[in-house]
């Protein structure tokens, strides 16, 4: 089993590499690596943020695990040339359209969050983002105006078979979980919205035991805030849920905690941290590195069908804060290394 | 001075009415009424949400008090008849581009937050919202894929002119406040967003006393939960307005206190509560009208220049507040009458 490293930019490479030390004390049986540039750091060295041989070893891989891109010194480059192209590029070139982001309160960390104790405790819920459309992938560009002004633009739209496997997936998520789906969009504005709940309206009839709901996006945001133990799965599409699910993840308590999967239909998946680059404190060793290492545990149950080696890492993860763990975003003082040693002690 | 009395659908007509009570308890010199159908009411009276004789009448009045538009029985109308419609179409056709959503906690409320109690205390900010244009207003409709699949699409856009004057809205504000502005957007996906932040830069030249900074529609979801106090004026777009705005205000404790006034360049404004019309409670009396009251009080701060009667009434909601008034989204049991006694006991 192949996984490709790709660990990128800013406090990528530090946090890949304490979950590639809990990947290897698992010694699991015919694990290989293969390394690849993204980002900025590809930039820097072969001038494309997703270049042909990283995407041939994303290719081959069974799964990805992926650490963060963004670099401030690639911010006033050609868009195709900026670091998020990278993660962009893999999504859309590997048909990932299946963004998986669960945020659950470890009971350690209920006082981490802005959130009320009691109002963050509740929450255990699953963003299901749909990231191969929306507008991050429609015609996009600069054009003049009848009255001659500079417009930027970008076309949105989600058309029936975007919407019905990523409906299915959100169903199924559901399914598996306590029963019920909120599909949250802007069908009182938007055109896209209406066919995505139409279509997810269609899919329901085939999940009659599944209970589903609609909710405007700025509702749902409001939700996040006032009850967000009322969610089980959610929905939605890619800008909605890029916005939804970092705000669910400051809920949590930090977004230094919270993993994802991002899969296709062929059960090829990328793992990542949901926080970013985190260029400020990069190389300082205060980078969390949990969320790569719950992402690693994600890889193992969804591309690599390990489901107890898995459990295994999360419940190490669990153990070593409930043992005190903490590095600076957490309260605490522990370095990324030190956070990595906890887990590994507990394993 | 006219004022074009829109109540609309759902607990809209009960709201509008306490804050009239709020303003005819002033007993301002010359300031007449005029009402209008808008809304789902609309649409079931005259067959449009947004009738010609309501927009004469808003073209007409110096300020529009709005309740509120939403209709259940109206949601598989076409969308240009759907009550929606009224609020989008009033904007656009007034030109009222600059939406202004202070969210601010009352010391009393504070702990109506899900937030904890010393993150929510520190809340006090100003979201200026672009309501003009976006993907609000941009081409829409539904097509068909080069493989025969029906696609809904929405145009996402911004041109500099646009920006430009939300801009200026957003620095004059921020100049008038603590002079600090966040700029949101979400520049490294959305071309729209790069025009948007390049204009937002070459407008900040004028105005060199305001600290600006730029953040990422994702990361300020978050930074919204997690320390809200951070933000003095955050400007944006339609679309992420919309979903910060209805976010901050439940940072803020209860979306039934936050109002909101939208003006266009002459100084005309529409001034409404940021809720919508809650069709469950229409009629129940548990509709709390402190976000209207809040609303005139804007009104009459920014369209008719009385600020001395503003102060009066926000005065006396403070005072009611801290005296116990609370309707049942904030804890309380007092009817949308009581609570607009309350605030006229103090008056
Ligand atoms: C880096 C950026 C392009 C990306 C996105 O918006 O999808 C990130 O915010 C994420 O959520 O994975
Ligand atoms: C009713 C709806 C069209 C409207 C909007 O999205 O602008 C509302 O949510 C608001 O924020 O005023």
């Amino acid at each position: 089993m192949l996984i490709a490293l790709f660990p990128g930019d800013g406090i990528g490479p530090e946090i890949v590499a304490q979950a590639t030390r809990v990947l290897d004390a698992l010694a699991i049986d015919g694990l290989t690596y293969e390394d690849g540039l993204v980002g900025g750091a590809a930039y820097k060295a072969v001038g494309h943020p997703l270049p042909p041989e990283t995407l041939e070893i994303a290719r081959r891989a069974d799964a990805i695990l992926f650490g963060a891109v963004g670099d401030p010194d690639c911010d006033s480059l050609d868009r195709h040339l900026r670091p998020e192209q990278a993660i962009l590029g893999l999504r859309k070139e590997l048909g990932l359209f299946s963004n998986l982001r669960p945020a659950k309160v470890f009971p350690e960390l209920a006082d981490e969050s802005a959130l009320r104790p009691e109002v963050a405790s509740a929450i255990d819920l699953l963003i299901v983002r749909e990231t191969n459309g929306d507008v991050y992938f429609g015609e996009k560009g600069f054009r003049t105006t009848a009255d001659g002004l500079r417009e930027g633009y970008d076309v949105m739209s989600y058309n029936e078979a975007e919407v019905r496997r990523i409906a299915i997936a959100g169903f199924e998520a559901a399914r598996a979980r306590r029963g019920k789906l909120c599909s949250v969009d802007k069908a009182n504005v938007l055109e896209t919205s209406q066919l995505w709940r139409d279509v997810v309206i269609a899919v329901s009839a085939d999940y009659p035991d599944v209970a589903l709901s609609h909710m405007y996006v700025d509702n749902a945001a409001m939700q996040l805030v006032r009850n967000p133990g009322q969610f089980d799965v959610i929905v939605t599409g890619n800008l909605f849920g890029d916005i939804l699910s970092d705000q669910a993840s400051m809920c949590v308590g930090s977004i230094g905690m919270l993993a994802s999967a991002t899969l296709n239909g062929g059960g090829q998946g990328l793992y990542e941290p949901i926080h970013g680059s985190a260029p400020d404190i990069a190389g300082t060793g205060k980078a969390n590195p949990l969320a790569t290492i719950l992402s690693a545990a994600m890889m193992l149950r969804y591309s690599l069908n390990l489901p107890e080696q898995a459990d295994r890492i999360e419940t190490a993860v669990a153990k070593a804060l409930a043992d005190g763990a903490r590095s600076p975003d957490l309260g605490g003082t522990m370095s990324t290394v030190e956070m990595g040693d906890a887990v590994l002690a507990v394993l």
